[in-house]
């Protein structure tokens, strides 16, 4: 008899889990069922601001495979299906169609949870109202999309300062919005360090993005007609047309707290190497839902991001079917932009190397991203933490107009292969006039931070 | 006593060298000669290309520091004075001032040789003829841009198909010419594997550059007025209003060879890790006279570089200085563009690992610049080698229209690290829909060369 794998989620982590068991597992060796409590499989959500930006023409543009192509390889795909209980125990999961409104039990053979995050929305008053808008989901950038076709006025406040929220400040700047984003903390960006989310809003303010810091939403403030009027703070009120929630997200792990599964400080699953959780041999957790390993920290943290949940699956894909991968884990790589500027990071920021009781150097220095003379070359700060005494690479940020969110990856491999900053000195790193100067960014950081390391012993 | 040293060529590697040994040491403390027998300093040779095709539109600002900003740092810059012999028995240089024609001899204390390279000429019929310009020096981009603007026609030769000749094929394109290039290998860039030097020839083809396979270059025809007229090759004649010289450099160490120092196979001198000449505690050596150790390969090799020359002289510079600093090797990187081709390798290619005594399995990807879905994306060709058995990579190729050369600097620190591509395959690269496909294509090369390390134990 053949094995039963059932996956909980047909997003990016539980889409690639089953697509990489089918390569090694044919229909005859593994049936594969996939629930998705959603409309649509293997989507973008990372490319929902630029199709409300309208760079991205059409909403189909942002999935990868639909649902018919992935039944086409042989995975029996039950859209608009949520899983409403997992029993470990008896190997089974309860699962319920929204459809036809039936519930029924499926056993297991192996499970896959990919049940992925979901936004925060503070139980504030009016949060709920019409106008205002997440954008997780395609359904929730259509909905978007389609009110800011609808409305009449030209006011947009968007609630958060992170990627979300700094995207969505440009997709809404570039149709036409007045754009206020209220940002909790004292700098935008908060995965940066401050000197550096400085940096960012600065630029979003040249931008004509306002920006308020220390914003603490209370309400949002609804018309006549129910929907929303304002976002209200604790010492103002911005008038709104369109309200934006970029709070962030948290691991939807509330199946797997009911079936007694570990979780992690943040609430994610915790997973062994090969994205098994913890304790079960024949179950498998991968994506937003999970806590990862952050390298760098020694410790799991909780870092939804597309490219963890690919990776996972592709792991946990491979430990399906049979074969052998492991997920090493992060160092906690992010990039972004808004408009033209670009903002990445990696590593540990300064508050975090304090957390994880490593003693460090900051350094900052600005470069720019082609030689001094090539036309078109853009000024680039770049920030960088290094281990006291050891001078190990801790992290990296940067931000520039050009060439400065994929330049990040260099401190990211560095920081993998656990480099000294005088190793990063001497990388044999591409050089060519319209490229870099002839010290790269990173370099010139790591120079930086080498004589710092030095006058701190 | 103050020491003395004297530095031998004054431009990156010997000026890297002098500035560096003067923030270590006041001139109480050290006194730094430097012999340039040219009339620059300090210039940015890989800037030639675009100063000649229009982007740069200053000689000066391709100089990084003039004679004058060194002099007053107290560095004795002796310009136009060549070293023409050195003593190594008795520690002493012999210069004479090109101005003066005074010849003398200087004792040191230390030594640097920081000679550079020359450009390969071969002794064919009018190759020194008026109409035939090299690249190298200042002066020659300054006869060179003269030369454009007095010729009647508009047809240009370009003899050789490495970064310089494709770089100066896009100059006098961009210069209005209609340019050849006469290659005398199967495929352009033969630091590239033919498989993609090919790709080059193509973009090159339909940019309007004609590019000449197999020709080997028999004479240079001279008109009446004793200018150049044609090239000629072993098979054709190509009519030429300018020629230029892209052959490549070999290292200039007739002075050390004269002085019984240690040179490899290609001529340029070896060194230990702390830049010294090998047996000479006194004598240092870098930039594009000496040879530097491949750490993929093994082996020592002549790779002409301004990043690698630059990093010399701070190295040298802290010796020097009496500091500690060392220079572990290189990887192979090398990064360049014709018009928006972008062009970059590091590690070995399919020969070098055959040279290297190393097996090894070879993939080739194709991908894109950014999301498939974002506007602007561009497709990107990634060439990967990873040994057999053990999975370790050992090169990487990338040709592109946009964010193929930065990229291979990811490539470029996993090579350093001696990383396998399974390792690659899960390293915490930055995602974001403008700059990259969820796996980036390095990665998605390294996940095919995973499975072909694999099919071929």
């Amino acid at each position: 008899m053949r094995d039963r794998v059932v996956v909980i989620g047909g997003d990016a982590a539980g889409m690639a889990a089953a697509s990489q068991a089918r390569r090694l597992r044919t229909a005859d060796e593994l049936e594969i069922v996939v629930f998705e409590r959603g409309g649509f499989t293997s989507f973008s959500a990372c490319g929902i601001p630029y199709w409300v930006g309208g760079h991205v023409t059409s909403r189909d543009a942002l999935i990868a495979r639909t649902a018919e192509e992935h039944r086409a390889r042989d995975i029996d795909l039950r859209m608009r299906t949520e899983v409403t209980e997992i029993d470990v125990d008896a190997a089974r999961v309860r699962a319920r169609s929204a459809e036809s409104g039936d519930e029924s039990w499926l056993s297991y053979d192996k499970l896959v949870i990919a049940t992925g995050a979901v936004p925060i929305r503070p139980p504030l008053p009016g949060i709920d109202a019409p106008g205002v808008h997440g954008v997780q989901t395609l359904d929730d950038g259509q909905a978007l999309i389609e009110s800011l076709g609808a409305v009449t006025g030209r006011r947009a406040v968007v609630v958060g300062a992170g990627y979300i929220g700094v995207e969505m400040a440009e997709a809404l700047l570039q149709r036409g919005f007045g754009v206020t984003v209220l940002n909790r903390g004292a700098e935008p960006m908060s995965t940066l360090d401050p000197d550096m989310g400085a940096l960012v809003r600065d630029a979003m303010s040249g931008m004509g993005i306002e920006v308020v810091d220390k914003a603490e939403v209370v309400a949002v403030r609804t018309g006549a007609d129910g929907a929303a009027e304002a976002v209200i703070t604790d010492s103002a009120e911005y008038p709104a047309d369109i309200v934006v929630l970029g709070i962030g997200v948290r691991p939807a792990t509330e199946l797997a707290r009911a079936a007694g599964l570990p979780l992690g400080e943040s609430g994610g699953l915790l997973t062994d190497r090969a994205m098994r959780v913890r304790g079960h041999d024949t179950v498998w957790a991968g994506g937003d839902c999970v806590e990862v390993l952050d390298l760098v920290a020694g410790r799991h943290r909780h870092i939804p991001l597309g490219t963890h949940a690919n990776k996972h699956g592709q792991v946990i894909g491979s430990g399906v079917g049979g074969d052998y991968a492991t997920f090493p884990g992060v160092v906690g790589t992010a990039v972004s932009k808004v408009c033209d500027l670009e903002v990445a990071r990696t590593g540990l920021r300064e508050k975090d190397a304090r957390a994880a009781g490593l003693q460090y150097v900051a350094v900052t220095i600005e470069s720019t991203s082609r030689s001094g003379y090539y036309p078109g070359t853009a000024p680039m700060t770049v920030k960088m933490l290094a281990e006291r005494r050891t001078g190990r690479l801790l992290g990296v940020q940067i931000v520039g107009r050009e060439g400065a969110a994929k330049r990040v990856d260099i401190a990211a491999v560095a920081l993998t292969a656990q480099m000294t900053v005088e190793q990063v000195v001497q990388l044999d790193l591409g050089y060519a006039p319209p490229f870099s100067p002839v010290w790269d960014p990173v370099q010139v950081a790591a120079r930086k931070a080498v004589a710092a390391v030095r006058d701190r012993r």
